[in-house]
This record gives C-alpha cells, sequence and structure tokens, in this order.
C-alpha cells in the first residue's frame, strides 16, 4: 500500500509498505479524514523522536473500518470511527493505575507515529478496537471528527491540569489550536477570567470566540510582568502552558498565585532543562503545583469529548482554516504545518473511496 | 428601627427592634436591595427552624455600609457591598478543615434568619466583614447581585458536589431558581447532555438559556425511568438535586451509573428519613456517592462567582422575574414566594435612601 | 473434574464439571490454597444472587497455572499466582473511567461464583491473566496469600473510601475478618482514635493489634450514642462500615460530624432500603458524604497490597484462625463460616497437589 | 524583657526588648520549651531572610499563656500550649481559599521569627490564639510537644504533597529531623517501600525505626542510578524532598514514575533555577507532578497531629538527642544546630519559671 513517510530526518515522501496485520483485538481502517500537526513537523525536520526512517507519519484523522480481529465485539467493516492519538493498552499496571497514557512506560501509549506507523496511508492499524475506537456521532463533520484525534482532548487536558474552579483567573499560554482549544475548556470548567497570550490575529479572533476575555501579546514585554499588572500584583490562579519553549516555566511561576497550579500540554521540543525560578516558587514552599501531561486517549474520553460537540459546548470547526480533499493533500498539508502561514490555525483533508 | 419579621409560626409583620451593634470585626449594613427565598417560607410557615418568635427575616441581599468595627480593615462607611446568606466564623476548626458553612457545629455558617437576624430591616449585622464582604463590582444591577447572596452559590455547589467532568450526562432534578443555577453550573464544569427536570414554563425557557439539551416533566411518569429510557438504560453519571422531597434520592440512585455522584442542595423540610434503594445502590457496593451540602459563604467565594458574572459566563438576571421598589414591598415579595405563582421565579426589591 | 458448588438454593455438594477453557488472554489454574467467605454463605443460603444452580462456589484463593492463552504475555504454567476475587473486564468504557470493579455493568468486575463459576474446584478460569493475576512473592505462606483475595483489598478500600487523613477519628462497625482489615487500613492510612465496634473476644484481641484504640460493644446500647458521648458530643471524622444491615447507616451518621465520610464495604443483603435521619444529615446540606464500594481488584491493586505485607506493614496472619489440608476439606470450611463459631475470624485450606 | 535575636547578618546574642503587646484576639506566652531549628541556622548565617537586624529568633516551641486579648474564647492565663510555627490570619482570602499558609502573601502565614519576633524571649506573642492554639495533651513530654511545632506538621506535609496510596513505593530524600518525620508519615499514609536518602548513623537507625524499609547513601553515587537499579529501572511512585538543595529535583525527576508526585519541604535556600530534566520529565508530558509546600499550621492540625502522638502512632521523641534545661541554654542550642555534629539530630531546651 501507499503511505506517506518519515523516509530520513528532514525528509518526507510517498513510499510503499505492506498493508499492517489485523491481530485479533485490532482493527484496520483506512482514512476518511487527516490532519496535520506540529508533532509531525517536530518529528521530521526538529528529529524529537530521533533517527528514524520509512515511518508513516499522522496521528490525526477519522477512520472506516476494514477488518476487525476476531475479538473484537462492538465494531464491525464499515463503521466509521474516531481514532483518538494515543491508544493505550488496557490491561497495563499503568493503564490500572489512572495513567492509561503512559501504558509500557512514559509516553507509551502514544503509538502512532512514534512506536508504529501512523495514519498518512491507505490503510492504518489500531490496537485493542473496542477499548480505543468510538462511533463518529451522526451528522458530525469530519473535519470537526478529526479535531478529536487530538487538538480537544490535548487542550482540554490542560484545563484539567490547570484544576480550575468556578471563578478562577486563568492565563493561557499560547493560542495554536492546542493553546485555542484550551481556552475553550478553561472557560468550560468555570474560569471567570481568561487571559490568551499569542499575537496572530485569525487566533485572537477565535480567542476570543472561546472564551478569552484579555489578550495578552509577547511583542508588548514579559508576559508575566504585563499578567501581574493586569492582576494589581496578584497574579492569576491558573496557568495553562500550550506554547513557548522550556523557558516559559519561568514566566508561569512568576504570575502565579501561591496554592496555584500550572498545566502543560506542549511539547517541548528542545533544551535540557525546565528551569523554575526559586524565589518565585516561594524557596520550594509556595504551593505552586507543576504537573505537564500528555493528553488522555481511548474509548470512553473520545466518546465524552464528542458529546460536548454535538451537544454544542465547543464548537471545533473554527480551528480549521483549510480544508484540501483527497490523499494527495497530505504533503501540502504537513509543509503548510512547518511553514505556518499567518492564516493557518489547522488543516484537515477529507478522503473519499 | 423596622424590621420585617417572623412574629410567630405562621404569622409574620413589621415589628420594632433594636438597631444591632457593631462588634470590633463587624459590620452593620442597611439594605440596597433584598429578595425572598424559599427558606423564609419554610421558616414561617412550615415550622423548617421550630418555633421563632421575633425573628427578622431574610438572607438575600445587597448592602450599603453604616458602620465598621475598629478591627475592620477593608471595608468602611459607604461602601456597597455584596453579602453571602452565609457568613461562617473563619478562626473555627470547622473553617480550619475546609467546612468553614459548618463552624461552630453543623450549618453553623448560616447565621441570618436562623442564628440571628436576617436583612429585612433598616440595618443588619455582618460578622466578620473583612471575611465575609465585598465590594459590589462597577456597573452590576443591585437585582443580580442579590443573586449572589444565595441562588448562585447554592446551585454551582451543587455542581461542585456533583464531581462534573468534561462530557459527563448531568440530570438536575428541580428549576426553580437553584435548580436553573445548578443547570448553569453543571454547563460551566463541561456537561454535555444536562436533563432539566421541571414542567413550568417559564423556568424551562431559562434552563435551555442556561445549557439544558433535555427537559423532563414529572407528569410523564416517574423521572428515573424517564432518564433510563433516553440513556439506553445506562444511567446518567451525575445527578443534582435542588428539588423535591426525602423521596426524590431513590430516583436519583436509579438512574445513576455505577461510581456516579449525587450532589444535593435542596433542604429537605419534611420526612424522618431519606431511603436509598438497596439493590439500585449496589447492595451497598455501587460506589454511588451521596453527599448533600449547603452553599459555601465568605468572601472569596462570593468574589469569584461574582467575577462569573462580571466576565459574562451567567446572567443572574434571567432568574428575576419580578421587580419592586422599596422596604415596604417586602411582604409583597415574601408571600409572592409563599404562593409561587406560575410566571415566578424570583423577586427582588430595590431599595433607594 | 470435581467441583463443590451451590446446586440448587441451601443445598451445597461435589458436582462433575467440565475442565474451563482457556481463551487467548487467559488462564487456568488449579487452587494451591483457598478461603471461604460470608458472601458464600449468602449465595447458598439466603438466596442473595437469586436461584443459582450448579454455581462452583469460592472466590478467595491462589493458583498454580496449568494453562495460558497465546495473548498472555507475563505468565507461564507452573507459576504460583494471586488471584483477586475481582478480575475486570480492562478495556471496558467504566474501566476507562476509574471503576474497573463496574465494568461492563454494576459490579461487573464480580465474576468468580456469580457470573462464571468460581475457585472450589480442580481448576479455575481467570479473564485477562496478565491485567488479574500476580506472581505469589517468594516466600510468602499461602494462607497469608488468600487474604489477598479478598478480606485484605475490601478492607483497605474501607479506609479509602472514607478519605482518612492525618489525626482522623474513625469508627470501624463490624470487626469481622473485612473490619478488622479496615481497621489495619485506618491505622495505616494515619488514623489517630480508632473506635472498633464488636464484641467477640478474638476479634477484639486483634482489633487492638491492628491499631484500635477504643473497643465499642453493642451490647452497651446504641453505638452512636457512646461514640457521641466518647468523644464530647463532636462525634468522628469517618465512618466505615463492615458489618451490620441497612439500618447501620442510622447509627453512622447519627456519630459522624458535618463534612465526614462514611465509606461502606459491607455487603447489604437484605432490607429495601437504607435509610438516611433527615436531621442528623443537616437536612440535606450537612456535608456527611455517603459510599459504598465493592473492593477493587487486578493485578496493580494486589501487587501493592501484597508490597504490604511483604515489607512489614500489614500482618493478615492474625486473620487465620483455622487451617486446614486438602480440597475435601472445603465443605468444613464453608460450614465453619455458615455456622460461625466464637472461635472463627477466617478459615483456610492449604492443597498440595 | 531578654530576647535572643539575630542584631545582625552572621552575629546572634541576647538583647532587650519591649514586651510584646497583645491585640484583642492574641495571646502573650513565655515559653516552656524551645526548639532551634536549621531554618534560624538559614536565618543567621545564610541570609536566607535578608538583612534583618534585632529580630528575636525561635519558632519551635511550647508555652504558657500569660495574657489574652478581650476577644479571646477558648484560653486564658495559665494555660499550656502547643504553637505552630505557622500561624495564618484565618479570615484572610488565601485561608479562605485551603491556603492558610499563604495568608496575606505567599508564605504569609509563617510570622515568627519573619515578619515578627520569634519565641526565644521571655515572652512571645501570637496572632488570633483561639485559631491558632492548642491545649498540651496530658502527659505529654514538653520536648516532643516541641515537635509538634514545625518536624512533624512540615515531614508529615511532605508525605501528603507526594499524594501516597496504599503500597506506593516511597523516596524520602534527607534523613534530618523533617525528613525523619517525612519517613514516618510515609509509613502512616501506608507506602510499602521507603527509600531513605542519608548517611549518618543516628538517622539512618531512627528512619528504620520510623518504617523506612532501604537505606540509600550519597556516598554510593547517584541517588537516582542506585534507587532505578533497586526497581529494576522502573523507579518510585512518590519522592518526598526533605533535604539537599535546587539540584537534588534532577535526581528526584529521573528516579520518579510516570504519573508519580514530587513533594518537597525543603527550604532551598540558594540558587537562582531548580531544574527539571526535560527528557525524563517526558518532554513536558510525563505526569511528573512538583510540589513544594510550607507546613500547615492552625489548631485544628495541631491538634490532629496531637492526636497521633497521644494514640502512638509517631514517637517524636527519637528525634531529640540533645535535651538542655534553662533559658540559658538557647545560645548553645542554636550553635549545635549551626555545627550539626555527628550524634545531633534535634536539640530542645525545657524552661522552668
Amino acid at each position: 500500500m501507499k503511505a506517506y513517510a518519515m523516509i530520513a530526518p528532514n525528509k518526507t515522501g510517498w513510499i510503499e509498505k505492506p498493508k499492517p496485520i489485523c491481530g485479533p483485538l485490532d482493527a484496520i481502517c483506512r482514512p476518511l479524514a487527516l490532519a496535520s500537526c506540529t508533532s509531525d513537523v517536530h518529528t521530521v525536520w526538529e528529529n524529537a523522536l530521533g533517527n528514524r526512517t520509512n515511518l508513516t507519519l499522522g496521528h490525526e484523522g477519522v477512520g472506516e473500518i476494514v477488518e476487525v480481529g476476531n475479538l473484537v465485539k462492538d465494531f464491525k467493516k464499515g463503521d466509521r470511527v474516531l481514532v483518538p492519538a494515543i491508544t493505550p493498552d488496557w490491561g497495563s499496571r499503568e493503564a490500572q493505575g489512572g495513567y492509561s497514557v503512559h501504558s509500557g512506560g512514559m509516553l507509551g501509549g502514544w503509538k502512532f507515529s512514534n512506536i508504529k506507523d501512523g495514519m498518512f496511508a491507505e490503510f492504518f492499524h489500531v490496537n485493542e478496537a473496542d477499548a480505543n475506537l468510538a462511533l463518529v456521532p451522526e451528522g458530525m463533520d469530519l473535519g470537526v471528527a478529526t479535531m478529536l484525534s487530538d487538538m480537544l482532548p490535548t487542550g482540554f487536558h490542560g484545563a484539567e491540569l490547570a484544576n480550575i474552579g468556578f471563578g478562577d483567573t486563568v492565563c493561557v499560554i499560547g493560542i495554536g489550536p492546542v493553546g485555542l482549544m484550551a481556552v475553550r475548556g478553561a472557560s468550560l470548567r468555570g474560569a471567570s477570567k481568561i487571559y490568551a497570550v499569542g499575537s496572530r490575529q485569525n487566533c485572537i479572533t477565535v480567542a476570543k470566540a472561546y472564551g478569552a476575555t484579555d489578550i495578552i501579546s509577547y511583542k508588548n514585554g514579559k508576559i508575566s510582568e504585563q499578567i501581574l499588572k493586569a492582576t494589581n500584583g496578584e497574579g492569576v490562579d491558573r496557568v495553562i502552558i500550550a506554547g513557548g519553549t522550556v523557558d516559559t516555566f519561568e514566566e508561569a511561576v512568576k504570575m502565579l498565585k501561591a496554592g496555584g497550579y500550572i498545566g502543560n500540554v506542549n511539547y517541548l521540543g528542545e533544551g535540557d532543562y525546565i528551569k523554575i525560578p526559586r524565589v518565585d516558587w516561594g524557596v520550594g514552599m509556595g504551593h505552586k503545583h507543576i504537573v505537564g501531561g500528555l493528553m488522555f486517549g481511548g474509548r470512553l474520553r473520545v466518546e465524552k469529548l464528542a458529546s460536548l460537540v454535538t451537544s454544542g459546548r465547543v464548537d471545533p470547526s473554527l480551528l480549521i482554516t483549510h480544508r484540501f480533499k483527497g490523499m494527495d493533500k497530505i504533503e501540502e498539508m504537513l509543509f503548510l504545518m512547518r511553514d505556518k502561514p499567518a492564516d493557518l490555525i489547522k488543516p484537515v483533508t477529507i478522503i473519499e473511496w
């Protein structure tokens, strides 16, 4: 079959690969819709996962099942399915302990385009189909459905990690597609003021539509100083980091109240250390909680998040700025993500068979 | 001074009372806006607090400070203040343990029109002013501000007790003003489907505006059966009880999934026992959590909830169906609450001095 | 093969059954040690599960693997394994949501001697072997290992449900084997005063060894009154219910402080309703949390609990008052559990092949 | 009155100070027992709080009340009281939000020898006496009672921050008096394996008595490597940091499983940044929670912790290696803390009036 792969670092293209084999608990799907992600860019051009060769890219998509294993009970050939980017091994100790995303080792639930081939191919493989797939809700746009693979669950997980309560003030650092979803997630957990940090106009417009009350731009000075000024020196209750670098945490700690939470969902691609400023962190005693985590995957999660879309609580279509048709647009879509033109938030391609 | 009081069971009227005395930590206010509450009705006509005599009624209102104690630092004469219905003793063991609302004993944070005189008077007393008052946000309508005493915090606490997560299905039983706020609270915690149980048309309209996705009427049969039918026998993830009687819990347990939560904010005025159906409760093993709790009060809480109003996350004005002017309308407002005409949700009276 | 079964209500005996079949994820074990449980008594003589016929009894035991399915990775023939009474379907939605014990429906993780045949047979079947078994730690006594199937995890879960913190006062109602484990669990979560309710001398001795500081006897009057007297009317912070009936909850609510927790792990075999006293429950507003839950099972859980035994934090051997040898002692062991002589806490039988 | 003070950086001595004034909510005490703390050493010789002059030292002690304010209800002259090192302002927003320790600003609950004069004087002042003091339990040794000011609550808070559950493996880094209390706290929360990191023999002996199962020495190589080796590369579930420097966090992150918790209670006196290793932290996605916090103070807390001593769950007397008599031994006790001889864990001095 044909697959669009990272052939080597900095080099991508179409290659020929054998069709994946379906184990007894698994499913084989062909893609109905696909999206490219900044993570794909990290993988290919920033060496984030190391020297991979002939690794099929892609972890955001919607599929149609073409085959299921003989132990699969809830899905059958022809079903149209939501496919989470994270597909854990549910029997693992880590899953039993509440961290399915780290099944088999840290980040081990992330399989597509990491441990195994991704979705940018004629066919892709899904482990533990009953536990990791969900039916596409009737009437859901396939582009929107694609946002349920990674963008929505990652952004919303940022809001969960930040432990938001009614009336909390929140700063969301970064308003790319994940940050925008974090803004909506924070709003849906009951935040009052939401300071969104970003500067691109199209993103700002969507951030406001999702619930941002104030926009902060990197271009106007240190964001911690802007936040402290805006809050009379008090700082915010919660911070979600959805962009930036290892240095962003210093800003986050500085703008955070004692007792506050920082939830990171940004993939940190470079740098040896995240640096936590000692004095601003209360010389170790300020109860400023810091945690970062990969999105949760699996069936229940994607079903619950999909229900937020169907009940109208969140409209991921605002993220989709570019729509293509056909498998052959994968490369264009990927390069768009790499080049990030000013009008881009998220591209998708819809595939008809 | 003049005070509108429960003179004796089933009897109310204006009486003469001494102006309250201001302790060193306290404030004396005069009311700028007042609302009557179903609790006042319970107190007077249903003997809920026992045989009280000459007890000034009222625990929902906005005030203007006329005097502060010598240890009060943050407020001064002339300040316009939000006044929570619950004003805890913040140094108590219970407050230190996270349950300020039970300071000095179960429900001990509820002082107005219970342990001491209420707000329906020319002047009323607030204990620990710095810890229990908050400034009225600039530009906030006084009627709306009155909803921050009890309706909004009680309804939102129901959503907290029910422990709602992203994509949960929730049933809110009762859509009087508290239930309506619970609907909005559930929506703001990330519920997807919200089944609101009620039958009055004006309340249904507001419930939908606040985020209810489905309306269930008592008149169409047992609500647990209707919910089970609507959810293919699965039941809901969470239940908020904001109306009904001691018998409502049986319905709630029956419609709830294993592992679910029931959050009660309904004052249960009658009956010896709440009855939990043994088999539906998993013969004691179903992890169906049951808790009921009085709203949290105090300054931080009311400031956070007020910030949800000023940032546009919730619009309590939809609750206010009747607006009066003047102290002399207190009786009319109270009787309205007792008689509950079909078009009533919540009345307020605005007072000018 | 031979199996000791509930032949019909009130009738047990040895019957001939086909050897269980091993699915691809499963294991077949033969028992190395077995214990009888009060639940077996409920099943046979109290009709707790309805009219079952020829259902093999037993859900507490240690096994030796005789066969594994072709998808099993971590275990092999000859391994000696701890077998939890609860063996969930780990891919189910319920497990993904944190309630594996209710996989496939309320209490659905409880399979032995309920949904399928139990362990009182020459061979028994274990679903999802990799996820539900654990190796017997080197040197662990097989009788002690048998206590890890149900007694220890159930009692310790009571301590978890009761949400115990440092210095909390706890009342454990019932000091049969589960209650005794709850006493130890409460002690190991940092309780200070532990009031253990019971009257049998051998149980009292073990309760004190496990950390009970005070013993309360049903025979000296209402236990809630005794607790309130002992605590100067304040009541306790937490209650664990490990014995009694549906009526025990009234006592528990009465002895509990506002803001407290009741954790039930007692199987409630009779009665239509658990009755919660309205006034003592704060007219619905007292924040007295009530929850009951079946023990958590699976591999990680039993490994963690086993590590508490091997590191010396808990010594379950104190529970074992009667030790037998051989499969043929199953009936004697079961009848002992039914008849509950004064010197019984828990019997086990060790089997050599 | 006489007070033992930090006269200037690196200089201490007895000075004359006015007797503190008792506000309406306050108490004035004279010390019955005192202990010196490493924090005093940081303050005087490491400039940790900046250039303070004539600041009375000391924040660990037991007192006898000599005067109470007119609003104090629960205490009277002559009462012997436990005095927490942290005495919050309980009406503050921060206390209302669950972080009394940060009342009025980060670390604002820490008043003794920081915001105001400490306890090393003929008299010392306690704010909000009803909320911040507790009676010395009958029969409690005054040296032991002194450990309830700081050592026990700080160490136990480490165990809380690390969020320990039944059967967790825990590493406690540092086994000075706080670390030793963290070992006992971890044991009392249900840890199984406890790796205690330290090398002094007297501390190792006490660590084992408190529940440490394994001892790791800095002298045998990197502690993260030792832990990983001891756990077959898996790492531990939880880490408590009770000693070391800003660089200790790198070790902690490396030895921690995905999904784990690091709870820091070590005062970090030097260094600009705590450095979190990016890759070991899961490139930002490993769910390795990091938090550090000052101990909780106040009455309820100290009463609960004292009840653990009186019920025999923890014996702080093992910490006390040096006992003095009289106020005049304060200097010797302080210098002992600075010089840390090999046989020192904690010194106290008992004062008779």
